[in-house]
């Protein structure tokens, strides 16, 4: 998706240690065009799948998924991170280990909102090393819902989520793939 | 907001200890045909203020805080909570007490993402206790831009927060206030 390889080029900005600074349009901060154009994007390449349900991860995921909703016209549902393990008898849940913050989390979304009869849609931000995705998968096979397929807005290409949710057999488009990166010799992307 | 008044009255469900779970439309499932609704709400109450920037906290307020913003066409952003106290000198940060959670959190925002000659909105989904949004009152002062007024989704007006909030001084547009509520007696709204 060229503008947002555009806008990842021209205001993102490459730290040491494979960390990619996108806060200025895409996460803390949200440039809603370019969010309107990533979520006609998700919708031209999942349009012809039924989707019935949006599910997505708190905290940066929220804003794209909805502005993404609005394209399908289906509900929203966000999971939601604790560090608890007493869950209430009425969750879904899974437990997932986040790399970036070295902690593991449990991931849980209300039985209700998560039906045997869906047909869901992932969408995140950011796919680095899949675990938040592979959760939700794991959040999607527990409800015996269906699982269309996963977007995500940015992947990075040199760490193994990608290869990972692929070898999985699932469907992942993603709108931009950083094949290489440095503050040295800038954003490379997959062609 | 009698479409709003409507869902909380057919789908929200009152629970002991003046609870009041709306999550099936307004938080972690979100009914976006409602969500854009709520954006052309707060649009049509604030069009006229030169608002140049929406302001909300993570996780539940983004969703509607980028719905909004489409209407507005400006930029969200979001307050990060934390709990550690150790910050970068790049945030502006206050700290703020959670009544519903008993613990207090440090919330922040990137200088560069809230300037001086910024016309601000703030959008929540809750106003209960009026923490969350003090804290926001106070990011907006400490950063020098100019507050426009605050769009609360619900507010609980049988505590403290929009009393407190209006008599700072500062415009506060509730689009459904509950003036009390009981499993047994149900929701009564303000007139």
């Amino acid at each position: 998706m060229q503008i947002l390889k555009d806008k990842i080029l021209s205001q993102g900005k490459v730290l040491p240690g494979n960390i990619l600074n996108v806060g200025s349009f895409l996460n803390q901060q949200v440039d809603i065009e370019l969010y309107n154009e990533i979520g006609k994007e998700f919708y031209r390449r999942f349009s012809d799948d039924h989707v019935s349900r949006i599910l997505t991860i708190e905290a940066s995921g929220i804003g794209i998924a909805c502005i993404t909703a609005q394209y399908f016209n289906v509900p929203v549902v966000f999971a939601r991170k604790f560090r608890a393990k007493n869950l209430d008898s009425n969750l879904y849940f899974t437990e997932i280990t986040s790399y970036t913050h070295g902690i593991d989390y449990t991931i849980t979304v209300p039985r209700d909102y998560l039906n045997p009869d869906d047909f869901v849609l992932l969408i995140d931000d950011f796919l680095a090393n899949g675990c938040a995705l592979e959760g939700l998968v794991a959040l999607v096979k527990i409800a015996g819902a269906s699982l269309v397929g996963a977007g995500a807005v940015i992947e990075k290409g040199f760490q193994q989520g990608g290869k990972r949710i692929r070898g999985m057999g699932i469907r992942l488009e993603s709108l931009a793939i950083i094949d290489s990166m440095s503050p040295e010799e800038g954003i490379k992307f997959r062609e």
